[in-house]
């Protein structure tokens, strides 16, 4: 087996980004911790990777940013905040839309080395784990942005949790009590349920696990499932759709059903996008401050890439409820 | 005065692409042609530019993007093709976004040359023409998309003149003879008001001047147009804005004002964003192919960066009406 980072960190009992900077000789490491370091590497045979060398000292100010995809609205509002951010600091933006198809993640990783990007921001995840250990191999700087990932690396996200759970809340406050969550098939959409159980929980109200489905950000999977959800005689009275995209399928699905929102049927998503304020009557919603979220992205990422970090930092910055027409009370 | 290409495709009687390509080597030109350019640029003392010359047989496989805005819908979807386009072909895409602002139209061109992109994408237009001037006189291969430009360099659009008068037509077909029109200040928004004024006189229906307007794309512009047509009179029958935004603006203001969408005041948008399909109900709008017109304009950079190009070509896709229900007969 290839010896890897991880097995040098362990050896010389530090954290892989500190083998990290040894390699690539960044960042502010005492001379004993490098010594120990140099030594573990020797032991255990263990080579860096070409990338970690050849990134070294050489800034090209392009960074790499991955997304599931650019023409989902969310995803467009966050791109043209990081690119404002970067631009702002003299760093140009190559944006990747991945999908969360792990050919295509690992295609555009290879591409975005090639380039020699200065870091990767991250805000599709990674399908697979091997690819992130990789990037952190090569000591390449990387964020993960609104995704989850607090044990190796820095993170900037919305408190998902805290998300979830507001919203749910709302629809509790209104007196429902058969609400379905509609969520996606990420760590953040992991997050939204976990606060929708313990908004649930904190009331002592029952949950009823089939109501309780894990999809794709698309109009039409919203539109199914509300369907499968009637169909299947769960007859929710609330929806929590864990973005708008899933929220705008929601209502329409239901429409096509005739039931009226919010009186038949009460529709909650979440990201606030522009989508929200053009359904008729408007998207109840969860909003993410993108704009602090981005800056607080570049910010992180370059002081990173300038070698600036020892530990992992994760920043959650706080979701707010928008109340808008699509959520009534139970009557 | 400094001497510029074209001064020297003046003398030696040849287009500036000619010249640009015996200045980087590029494409095929005879000897004599050659020759020729070499003698003018002697005569004129003339001194290609630094980028030019550097730019000469290095490929960076990265390509710049320029749209007004990545988070308007249109341009969303715009940027998600081109980026699948690109990355069929290897190759990555800085996306920059320049709000019709000739200061960060400069910035991000210098930003772009500094990185030797291999080409430009612009579908921003350029507020001023120098700007454009500099990069043909660079070498740099570009080409407009969705921006008519066709004097100078290579275009993809839809045939916006069509597209206008499509819209328009579909009005007048339904009994409206009193049409708002609220266009874009740019050339492709001129190209859809002559759509509308050729509907109108194929017709020998006359135009009321003051129902025509110009403005920047966002729902906030739509909104306050509507309300100005009505405060001042002029009480159209139906509004042809002409994109999504606008349109979803204008039905918003005018259900502010108590109108009902289409039984008072019939609207029709352009673009078929996903908006479109989200309005209540639908909006009828002026679909563009961009997926068609994505590939098209790949493969015309592509050609062009490897100097396959000798002359200036033009590609227009036919756009398409989409009706839907914001469009009804007056009655």
């Amino acid at each position: 087996m290839k010896t890897t980072i991880y097995d040098v960190a362990r050896e010389a009992g530090v954290s892989i980004t500190t083998v990290s900077k040894v390699i690539n000789n960044t960042g502010k490491i005492s001379e004993k911790t490098k010594k120990k370091v140099f030594k573990s590497m020797e032991q255990l045979n263990y080579v860096p990777s070409q990338v970690a060398t050849a990134l070294t000292g050489k800034k090209t100010d392009t960074i790499g940013l991955l997304v599931p995809d650019v023409s989902n609205p969310f995803y467009a509002a966050m791109v043209r905040q990081i690119e404002d951010e970067a631009h702002l600091r003299g760093m140009s933006v190559i944006v990747c839309s991945t999908d969360y198809d792990s050919e295509k993640e690992s295609k555009y990783v290879e591409l975005l080395k090639r380039k020699q990007v200065d870091g990767f921001i991250v805000s599709s995840g990674f399908s697979k784990v091997e690819l992130l250990d990789q990037l952190i191999e090569d000591g390449i700087p990387i964020i993960m942005l609104a995704q989850d990932n607090p044990d190796k690396i820095n993170a900037v996200s919305v408190d998902d949790f805290k998300g979830g759970y507001l919203a749910t809340s709302h629809l509790l406050s209104y007196g429902h009590r058969n609400i379905a969550i509609i969520s996606e098939q990420v760590m953040s959409g992991d997050l939204r349920i976990y606060g929708y159980r313990a908004a649930h929980d904190e009331r002592k109200i029952p949950i009823n696990e089939e109501n309780i489905f894990k999809t794709r950000a698309s109009l039409e999977n919203g539109k199914r499932l509300v369907k499968k959800l009637f169909e299947k005689g769960n007859n929710p009275t609330a929806v929590f759709a864990c973005n708008d995209l899933l929220a705008v399928g929601v209502i329409q699905g239901a429409r096509e059903m005739g039931k009226r929102i919010p009186e038949d049927l009460s529709v909650i998503g979440f990201d606030d996008t522009i989508l929200a304020t053009i359904t008729v009557p408007g998207l109840t919603t969860v909003s993410q401050p993108i704009g602090d979220m981005a800056r607080k992205t570049l910010e992180t990422l370059v002081r990173q890439i300038k070698g600036e970090y020892e530990g992992v930092e994760r920043t959650l910055f706080m979701p707010t409820l928008v109340v808008r027409g699509t959520t009534s009370r139970l009557t």
